[in-house]
């Protein structure tokens, strides 16, 4: 049971519907997002560190970033059933903000959790609830979805242009990092990092597609 | 006391002098440094959470990045005498991984103190020893440094072309993001974030002159 169920109220709402406190700051649950999201990092770190003792740190990112995006976290707070306890304005639903309303109440909850019961409770919880219970790590591991032909289908469709661009190469002594970023019709959308090209291409194509909202 | 002494020694280890194991995974402080990173990231954003309970997540990731960069954490690893431990191949010094060698070697050391102590020992760790006695954190706000001003003084003296694009405006309900990147003669070389765009110039003139080395 929750201690502080203020908290748990607050992860789940959204700036659509921010209250002014009595220092006239509006809240919601932005600021629990921002700290949810560093919990979920370090701990999803962790879990990677400990579980893969001989994978770089290039391995490492690119799967924490699969695991803990924007389509994962918007999932997962769909299949814990949180989604229909966020409280927003649905007047305003159209507003950007609203593009990943799920995906931010999940990491503010996550927030909450840390904030309620301290970083071991909340660690543990995020490894049952979330890594064990609700995601396939494996699966996530060996996903093989091919996002940079998703992205080049979708642009040819609609008669777009699509173009690749690799942004640095960091040659660490035995690990290299790649920047890739993706520009449609010369606007940057998005940006990926990987232990490859290939592998940052994809990232960067996971990124777009989630963007664009290309499934 | 450590309890681990190998943990420390890896941590000061640079992967130009990377060891292979029993495994044949060639061990340096890189993985350390991954996920010092993320408890850093982590800690830095619950303390500030914590001391501004009236600021918005702009101004809170803003801050953090500003006392974790690169700069900071290189700054930080001298002060605290730990760059006179790190161990690197000197014949390679030239190589771009050494750029950030002490910063590195400063994450990867928080890393240590995470696996060795847990979580709330590194948290104390790094608000005593970083957040308290080596970085005024009050200073790191309120500092004005034009970071702007210089990479144009630099791009001019250097005959270069330089220019800010803003990447995206992210309008939340009360909070916008704004991302910035600066390009000079038309190759991307840093990014930036911010809650105005003012901000959001700042912080990615700031990593370009980190990146750049400029004074």
């Amino acid at each position: 049971m929750p201690r502080n169920l203020h908290l748990f109220k607050l992860a789940l709402l959204h700036s659509s519907l921010a209250k002014e406190n009595s220092q006239g700051f509006k809240e919601s649950n932005e600021r629990l997002e921002y700290l949810g999201d560093a919990i979920l990092g370090a701990v999803v770190a962790d879990y990677l560190f400990r579980r893969f003792p001989y994978k770089n740190e290039g391995f490492m990112t690119e799967i924490r970033s699969r695991l803990v995006s924007r389509e994962a976290l918007d999932k997962l707070c769909r299949k814990m059933g949180l989604d229909k306890l966020v409280e927003y304005d649905a007047k305003r639903k159209t507003a950007s903000s609203f593009k990943s309303i799920y995906g931010d109440a999940m990491e503010a909850f996550v927030g909450a959790v840390y904030l309620d019961r301290g970083f071991e409770f909340c660690q543990q919880f995020i490894i049952k609830e979330i890594l064990q219970n609700h995601i396939d790590v494996e699966a996530v591991i060996e996903t093989d979805t091919n996002y940079k032909s998703k992205i080049i289908e979708w642009s040819q469709k609609n008669n777009k242009l699509v173009r690749f661009e690799t942004l640095e190469e960091k040659a660490g002594g035995s690990n290299k990092q790649f920047k890739v970023q993706v520009m449609i019709n010369d606007k940057v959308i998005s940006q990926g990092a990987g232990y490859s090209k290939k592998h940052a291409e994809q990232d960067a194509a996971r990124r777009a597609c989630e963007e664009l909202e290309i499934d």
